[in-house]
């Protein structure tokens, strides 16, 4: 199997794949060639990394100084070229062209330059929605009904027919908890009364009765979004929120299972019991102190928070309780939704009695938004809204992106190539138990936990020394996060390296 | 002077302008072609509105319905053809075409289809823009430095150095009030003092001191958006807030000027000092217990809340209690920036003693985000982060905007145009003073006051019948936002309609 920037291994045929290699002294740097695999789902993918200098490299530190002055750029990894950048692999401002299984915080469902959405701006038609963005609860264009329909709708969960297009993940799980926030008042108010004087008067003011105490219940460990309401349910790391106020909402322990799953069942079915009384316990507490819970969100896997699953009991029991207590049952996919899974909704493989209330989308879905049951959709106009609500130039990228999932049936590649990443995640925990452990995940959407946050950094530091752009999550796992056309060929050269550098770890 | 769909008038020469007038008779609508102004700033824009049906038409109203099966659709106006749309002219898809002075929510600074947006995508580099789009706090490309400086920070308020993308003015004045509280908290810890463990743990729950209860202080009848903490700073319509949660955080009076504001200067000064007085009042009273007031949020006009002006001396005093009390002064320009008041910020008409704080974009700066002085930046990297932190698209965009606005001089346009519809607006108040009161406004940046909310509603609703696309505002007001390509036969259009509107009311 090819090997990079490792040993003196010789061309070779390994698993019906020719890797030729080539070595280019600069330093102690050394640049790899494989020739091109034919079955690449994107032409003109390199066929593997090559990395010229350290990263960041001269020219990506010297963008740094000059951004620096403008802007907070401590989170700045490197400085990319987009026009060289093809397919799975991202190429930077020095030369190094890096396999990318993390694919800018998994937004990118087609990796860089997929020819089928370069092709979308040749249609003139196609370029008026990028330059004419209309406010959309206004003046929606004349197809905006169509392509709500046949490209939203025509991926939505099933049972849920409405759908609301936002900008952002942030900004979708915030109005998705004003929909729940409306849909709560309306069914404790009686659905045709009308708002009372006082409340008109004390929601001006930010007062009760207008501005009700109301909560959304949150996990530990959960992340969803940024902004001061979706911040109050996220608590993922304090550097994301400390000094900024947070509303007073109750949030509950997330199940912290035993790796290998199948060696400790009973444990992690009680750690289930535990979280889910947990559940309860706050939910009754806070409605007895008046702040009622309207609504639970829940990450399907937490991913910022650490890849953390919980098992499809844990998620249908939370649903049931969700419907015991009147709160809505909110799923928020940003992450997890759009086909990483192997699914295009990850809840899909928790068999659910019923449809979740909403669910949220954004980042693969190159638009934020959520579907929700036509109950929570407000009966007046106005009450969930702003300027833009969504931009049709994003759908139109999005009607590209999953065209192509279609035709190329990329949830399969994910499976397969999920399956080969998995194992061989596995292979490596098996061979290096000191230093990795919990291999985890569905589909592509994987993680694997180092025994130190040292330990994670530096391994993530070295793999992309080695050609492989990663990224961390939680306290010490890797995330993997590829798009959707990384293929068992790409999984391949992916293990090699992180072979590589654990077996260079000291 | 031109008149349309309102007598038996003959072609005429009016102001050096030829007007040919043709009647289309369509039941009982007409349609109403002028000869081509030469002088347009975009070719291509017809010569005048042309109303074929009612509006809503049928075919805005069979759209209508199929997106009422999946979204809320009580705020939806009409239908629009992008694809006919051009300049000043907004064209539905019944074949009316009308003269747009709302432009998108004030959101479109070259009107449709301007030439040179257009164009910016024949540019392969640009498409890559637009498909590519990184997580640009991590990955930027290796041209985002010079362009954040060359665009975003070339037109940026004088003595702001600093600037962060966003996606919307929600996004951007959210993450500002975070910016503010990690300023205030920096200020009261001190520079290099760490969090204590304290802080870091209790955090994560939502709990003080780590989430500490601190406030913005924003006045009745603001807007500043709608997500929950941007919510809790808006207070322009109840129906904006009802159910749902809000801080509570501090509101003070803004001014409320008797017109016209020669005639009641002493009033309007003793009005200017009530409010700040009142400014003083709750920053004391939210310190004192406990609920530290970092930030005061203003807009330079409110616009959502009834284009409320307020003296420069209002502002230049508000300034000085901000530094009095250690609060930040937050100029939020989401809707006054770009240029519509006649300058590109419009607190620059203010002649403060110092550049504000922090001041937000969005709308007619195509993406959102705020400048703000460098002590504001925070030290730490992911404070102030989330995954596509603003859109190198829509700098494109901005870039071409910019360059439009620099070449054709469309600052002195707004000017000259403004000028000649704020006279024609005087000139209309005094004609009709039992409909009309309290023009008011800076460059196009305009709007006056009806005598009752269901004359607003109505005017703008017959304005539409006769080709004029407005919006209101506050209880009972029309404001006038056409882009930035408004010129003086555009406004000439605008007064003609809307007297004849006036004439016909009974």
């Amino acid at each position: 199997m090819a090997q990079l920037c490792g040993g003196g291994v010789t061309p070779a045929i390994n698993f019906g794949r020719l890797c030729l290699k080539q070595w280019w002294k600069s330093g102690s740097i050394c640049q790899n060639i494989y020739i091109r695999n034919v079955s690449s789902l994107v032409v003109g993918e390199p066929d593997g990394p090559s990395v010229k200098t350290s990263i960041p490299g001269p020219k990506s530190k010297q963008l740094l100084d000059e951004l620096s002055a403008i802007q907070q750029t401590g989170s700045v990894q490197l400085f990319v070229d987009y026009d060289r950048s093809i397919g799975n692999y991202i190429a930077d401002v020095d030369g190094n062209v890096l396999l990318d299984v993390y694919t800018q915080i998994s937004s990118l469902p087609l990796g860089y330059n997929h020819p089928d959405l370069l092709k979308l701006l040749d249609n003139p038609f196609n370029v008026k929605a990028i330059v004419n963005r209309p406010a959309l609860g206004v003046f929606p264009g004349s197809d905006w009904p169509k392509k709500v329909k046949n490209i939203l709708l025509d991926v939505a969960p099933k049972g849920l027919s409405h759908v609301t297009t936002m900008m952002c993940g942030s900004c979708s799980n915030e109005n998705a908890f004003k929909n729940i926030f409306i849909w709560y008042r309306k069914t404790q108010r009686g659905e045709n009364i009308d708002f009372t004087e006082d409340e008109r008067s004390s929601c001006m003011i930010n007062q009760s009765p207008g501005s009700p105490p109301l909560s959304i219940l949150s996990f530990k460990g959960a992340f969803h979004g940024r902004t001061l309401g979706a911040l109050s349910t996220t608590h993922s790391k304090y550097i994301h929120k400390i000094d900024v106020p947070a509303f007073d909402w109750p949030i509950a322990s997330f199940p912290e299972y035993k790796y290998p799953l199948e060696e400790h069942k009973s444990e992690n079915e009680a750690e289930d019991r535990r979280c889910l009384a947990e559940v309860e316990d706050r939910i009754t507490e806070y409605n007895k102190h008046g702040k009622n819970v309207a609504g639970v969100i829940v990450e399907p896997i937490q991913a910022e928070g650490g890849d953390n699953a919980a098992s499809p009991e844990f998620f249908q029991q939370l649903q049931r309780i969700c419907k015991k207590y009147g709160c809505a049952f909110f799923v928020d996919e940003v992450q997890t939704g759009g086909g990483p899974t192997g699914k295009m909704w990850c809840h899909e493989h928790f068999n659910l009695d019923s449809p979740p209330d909403i669910v949220s989308f954004s980042k693969k879905m190159q638009l934020g938004g959520y579907y929700m049951k036509e109950e929570f959709s407000p009966s007046q106009p106005y009450r969930v809204f702003n300027t833009w609500m969504g931009d049709p130039g994003k759908l139109l990228l999005l009607q590209g992106v999953l065209s192509v999932i279609k035709r190329d049936s990329l949830l399969s590649v994910v499976q397969k190539s999920g399956e080969k990443l998995l194992n061989g995640l596995y292979d490596l925990q098996k061979e290096f138990p000191a230093l990795l452990f919990a291999a985890r995940g569905r589909g592509t959407f994987l993680a694997i936990s180092c025994t130190s946050t040292k330990l994670r950094d530096d391994l993530v530091n070295r793999l992309k020394q080695k050609g492989i752009q990663s990224g961390g999550c939680g306290e010490y796992s890797i995330r993997i996060r590829p798009a959707l056309i990384f293929q068992t060929q790409h999984a391949e050269i992916f293990l090699d390296q992180f072979r590589q550098v654990l077996r260079e770890t000291k």
